[in-house]
């Protein structure tokens, strides 16, 4: 792990590293706030996935999470929504797949399956990186994210629901497998066997029998993505079938910008710093 | 005015917006929060100007004071730095000096006289233009920045101490006529005369007789530029010697970037609307 750069902020330290991840074949770079109170004990880690187009950078310069995590004590890790490099496959001009889109899932068809592997990313390489290299408390860990990294955290936390104490999402993208900016990139990544792709649909997974205990999902209504992409109210109908608690809070006139994000930040950060005890 | 962009952000409008200055002779940016209060009642009016480099968006992206004004009830308003475009006269490759770097000053050599004009774009053309269009209250105004914003804010206060309820500063330039990042600048904008360079001076005002009642400025103590450029220490010597009250705060461990600026803007909004009433 190399520290690209470090400064000190609401008494904590915002860093950014790079390492050589095995997982996806490449250098990839991430940003680790530490807060103060790292100095005294372990802090339980907040994991925040980005949307489309985001690298690490997008949150770290606007999503206003230090003062708060400062505050509480938590670690959040921003990790990049892809791999990168110049020899990583790539679909220049969209902005839907491949580099910045990710869709945090572990690619199974030719030429992406060697490094689009976010799903083995987020949830192993990273992880043991994180343990390994800061003041971590990872028997406390939550996740959140936003758009198509809210999709990320809902599947994650599905799938592993004994690893998080606590999900929630900004604007996420709840049914990926009907979306129109994220069914062309499952097939591509995945193949075009729709049933492969409901290991990473959120909708889905609830319909299959994964669980989450709860889930906090902020959604602007003046969100341009809200009817055709994000659909909130399918998250909705499948988690009141399967009795899953979901707070969603449709948020008047915001939309789908990190302006939305870093007004509800804080809710979100206090909500996992109760649940991560 | 054109509005380029708003957005909804904790309770508040974001805006960006352009004009056509008279004063600069060219199209200017500038980016103005207003706060949910405004709805009922015309709010008071906190400046920030920025340091080299900056526009107005790098406080909108990086200095997390939406969520403070919103509690308080502040307009806050972000000029651009400097005339801009093609046809504005610059030096490519130093960013101490043209683009980026108008030190909040009227020009009055060839070629920069026409367009670098920040002194009065800041104090008259865009206030003008603020009242006409946005529920500001204009009796009430305070002002702050970073860095050449700080100079700015320091000498716009002690220029125009009616005008003005408060005035900080984070890492500010205090003595420009010495620095070696501004002392070309000054000379190029103003004549070799270095007695015109004393208007656009912090120390150098105080010296000359103006006054203003107090000011707060934060200063990091690993701000690489502190020894060289900043030395808060020659205002603090000033302003002793004048009677001028200086809450000088250095900073352990902060360096210059926005995440020292975030973390104390807080504090700094705090103390404008305490003096703002």
């Amino acid at each position: 792990m190399k520290t690209v750069s470090t400064a000190k902020s609401h008494g904590g330290v915002q860093g950014v590293y790079t390492h050589a991840s095995e997982v996806c074949a490449c250098d990839m770079t991430f940003a680790v706030f530490v807060p103060p109170q790292a100095a005294e004990r372990p802090c339980p880690v907040v994991w925040y996935l980005s949307g489309l187009t985001c690298t690490h950078q997008n949150v770290m310069d606007k999503g206003e999470y230090r003062r708060m995590a400062a505050e509480l004590g938590l670690i959040v890790v921003c990790p990049d929504t892809s791999p990168r490099g110049d020899d990583i496959p790539d679909e220049k001009d969209n902005w839907q797949f491949g580099k910045g889109a990710g869709f945090y899932l572990d690619a199974t068809q030719a030429p992406y399956a060697r490094n689009y592997r976010m799903y083995s990313y987020v949830t192993e390489d990273l992880p043991a990186l994180i343990a390994g290299n800061f003041p971590a408390d990872m028997s406390r860990q939550a996740i959140f994210g936003h758009s198509m990294g809210g999709h990320g955290a809902l599947t994650i936390a599905l799938k592993s629901p004994g690893r998080y104490k606590s999900c929630s999402a900004f604007a996420p993208i709840v049914q990926p497998m009907t979306a129109g900016w994220s069914k062309p990139a499952l097939e591509k990544f995945l193949g075009r066997d729709a049933l492969a792709w409901r290991s990473y649909d959120a909708t889905a997974l609830i319909e299959d029998g994964h669980r989450f205990p709860e889930f906090l999902v902020d959604q602007g209504s003046a969100d341009g993505f809200l009817e055709d992409g994000l659909r909130p109210w399918l998250l909705e109908e499948a988690c009141a079938k399967a009795g899953i608690a979901l707070t969603l809070r449709m948020q008047e006139g915001y939309d789908h910008s990190y302006f939305f994000i870093s007004t509800f930040m804080d809710d979100h950060l206090k909500w996992h710093s109760e649940r991560l005890g």
